[in-house]
């Protein structure tokens, strides 16, 4: 019985050409195998002393003081906002670009921020990052650094907030994740869609049930970037397009419907699939740009997510479109929809099967705007930032950091919401096979009861 | 170093708890196994005498002598539609229920059809389709009847006309096209919703190239049937879903689309991924109608299908969901977009960043139009159908038989849009593994230049 059986196994293995084969490594930033039909990677050990950042608290700071890295286009607009933030205070920025510290400088000025120290050259930031009176390092850099300065400023103490995505590898997930737990700083990915209007009524609705049992999200970023294109300092966001397949881009969409579904605070995710199509408007674009001759991201990727408990996520990307502008942003439920493109839309209550009309959409956005949005939102529209909520981001940073609290986005949503590049880059090399996304709180996903602000 | 690579294949057998081992047999209405990480079909060879029904033309009839199988819902609405088109005659009628023969009875007699036979029992639509006179069967009846009679019509000589989807099963795809190859007789799917008007205009334009090179297109059935489950006899559509996990009602998402993306006329479905979210709405409906506690269609199913050429269709069902009808039936393209769900939009010309005013849509809805609609539009509407689309379908339909052309939807078509109901399935149910799209042409997919009308 043992010899045929071993036989058979061995027919089975040598029959198959199976390029994938059973067990055979897969490329990625981390080990990685297949596994049951799925990709599957490996987690790491939670290492001695450190332990889990759910609902972390650190001692409150009467004033946050900011030192910001990249004083870009976020760069800029970021010291705009902040500067206007009761117990905020700009302590620093830096930048490799002479022209960028100075146009950084005259906002400075207009904004009234003095005493604002200026780092340059290749070694600055690490300077910023040493500086002792710097308690949040705001990281408004190319991609390729977020994660490489993220976990190098809270080794130095600091507190972090990191532009989208934060990581563009599952390894450099798991350093944001370990170096938080292991510091018990604080790392907040500056996502800022979920804080925009539609999306905070909508989540609102969501947690009262306006919707029943919610099954279906999507979220997108499709964005035509022709226009914008140049802006990035050495064409960085068009190489990296370049040089990965896949969703390079994938927070504003995911961001938002991970907290309606209390992604790691009740559900996770499961396992993805993605596809893309060929390029067709990108590499002619990369090609007029830099020359290249080829061009790796696809122009429409698109990711289905299962979670555990059944749900099920999509998410696209696109930023070659001849399109209009969308992140889609839509909630299925057994009671009520939502959906945010092209028209801010409802259909909930007693038909649902028709869309409310646009006062009565007006009237439940109000109805259902949280407490906090409430307080603060003429400001933050006076303020500006995407119409006001880069404001409240920012905002809700500072107070968590002044009083004392978790933030409202912490380590596990930056890992989470960042994966899905390095993970739909592999699901799509290996021929859209299904990828087991990692469990970034090592089992902990269930301890939280629901996202909450 | 032979028995060094045995080993190392054996181990690699050995170690992997690959539940999906290499080579295993995939359970489906076809064989099937797994090959370097997809699910693959096997092809049946063609057989003798049998040969490509690609553009086929049959001698032209001077009266389309019909017999309806069914006169449910759909076949009695048929009834109205077919009454008024020249050169069609309703030769005989069928069905099992004389409830259903008594409403159709008086339908006939208001639309002043005279001298049809009635057909009753259980072996009543054998006969029909053995009538003389008759010489195209259209059959409205529920899914898993369609192949089995279609099949059998054209085994006796007939012409068919077959209600969505043409097949449940990859094997009834596959005995559709044999059949038709064989016999040399039409068989046509009644996909209505190819003619509706916005997807025709906008087939126009992408024809035209107002969209550029389209690269992505996006279908779905999202339609709860809350208020139409008990409509359907014995409950065999909810009965159906309870049995089968996946999109089991594909044809009205992928049609359009599939014309605008030629194929199987210069382009073909390489492989495809499902995904869906668990049964939330569905199993409750199936426990209050028909007692069931187990339900397997999940409420939200999406699937994603990559071309050869590079191109993708994502297409979503939802019969469950509380929320606005939709096919959402969007192009995407290098140069424009259309969407025509929740509004009918368009995105084309200098500016695609922006969507066009309504009167702009409108203007161009119209200016789009191909010659036929301008021709029988005015009818169509008058003599409706979902609007009039199913009046232009019939139309079409009796027009090629009688004037010997071949049909706008030919077999591969029917075998096309139908195969996804079994192909969702088995990739669900192999946790989303991708599963090649049979090419029901067997490599003659870029023969024809291009679908026209």
């Amino acid at each position: 019985m043992k010899s045929k059986s071993l036989l058979s196994l061995l027919s089975a293995a040598l029959l198959l050409p199976f390029a994938l084969s059973c067990g055979q490594k897969i490329e990625c930033s981390v080990p990685a195998h297949i596994e049951d039909g799925r990709i599957v990677l490996e987690t790491p050990p939670r290492e001695k002393g450190q332990q889990s950042a759910l609902l972390m608290r650190c001692e409150p700071l009467d004033t946050v003081r900011i030192g910001i890295i990249g004083v870009g286009m976020r760069g800029r607009s970021a010291i705009t906002r902040l500067s206007r933030i009761d117990g905020a205070r700009i302590a620093a920025i830096c930048d490799i670009k002479s022209e960028c510290i100075e146009k950084a400088e005259r906002i400075l000025e207009r904004q009234g921020c003095t005493g604002v120290r200026v780092y340059g050259g290749d070694g600055g930031w690490k300077e910023l990052c040493a500086a002792e009176d710097v308690n949040l390092v705001y990281i408004c850099t190319d991609w390729k650094k977020h994660t490489l300065m993220a976990v190098h400023a809270m080794q130095q103490g600091k507190h972090v907030a990191v532009e989208v995505p934060a990581a563009m590898s599952i390894a450099e997930c798991w350093d944001l994740v370990n170096t938080c737990e292991k510091t018990r700083r604080h790392c907040m990915m500056l996502e800022n869609c979920v804080y925009d209007f539609y999306e905070m009524s909508a989540l609102n609705m969501a947690q009262q049930g306006l919707f029943g049992d919610i099954y279906h999200v999507e979220g997108a970023y499709i964005h035509n970037l022709d226009h914008y294109w140049t802006e990035y300092q050495d064409n960085w966001r068009l190489e990296y397009n370049r040089d990965h397949r896949g969703d390079n881009y994938p927070t504003h969409g995911i961001g938002p419907v991970c907290q309606v579904l209390d992604i790691h605070r009740g559900d996770r995710m499961d396992y993805l699939v993605s596809q893309d199509s060929d390029s067709f408007h990108g590499s002619a674009v990369a090609k007029e740009l830099m020359g290249s001759e080829e061009f790796a991201d696809g122009d429409h990727t698109v990711t289905l997510i299962r979670t555990v408990k059944g749900r099920q996520i999509e998410i696209q990307h696109n930023v070659y479109a001849a399109r209009p502008y969308s992140r889609m942003y839509s909630i299925t439920g057994t009671k009520g929809y939502a959906s945010k493109y092209p028209n801010r839309s409802l259909a909930v209550g007693d038909d649902p099967e028709r869309f409310a009309a646009p006062e009565k959409v007006d009237s439940l956005l109000e109805a259902y705007k949280f407490d906090f949005v409430r307080e603060i939102e003429d400001k933050a529209r006076e303020v500006g930032g995407h119409g006001g909520m880069d404001y409240i981001m920012d905002y809700r940073l500072v107070r968590a950091l002044r009083e004392g609290l978790p933030l409202d986005q912490d380590v596990y949503d930056a890992a989470e919401w960042s994966c899905l590049t390095e993970l739909s880059e592999l699901s799509i090399r290996y021929g859209s096979l299904p990828v087991a996304v990692p469990d970034f709180t090592r089992g902990e996903w269930d301890v939280i009861d629901g996202f909450r602000y």
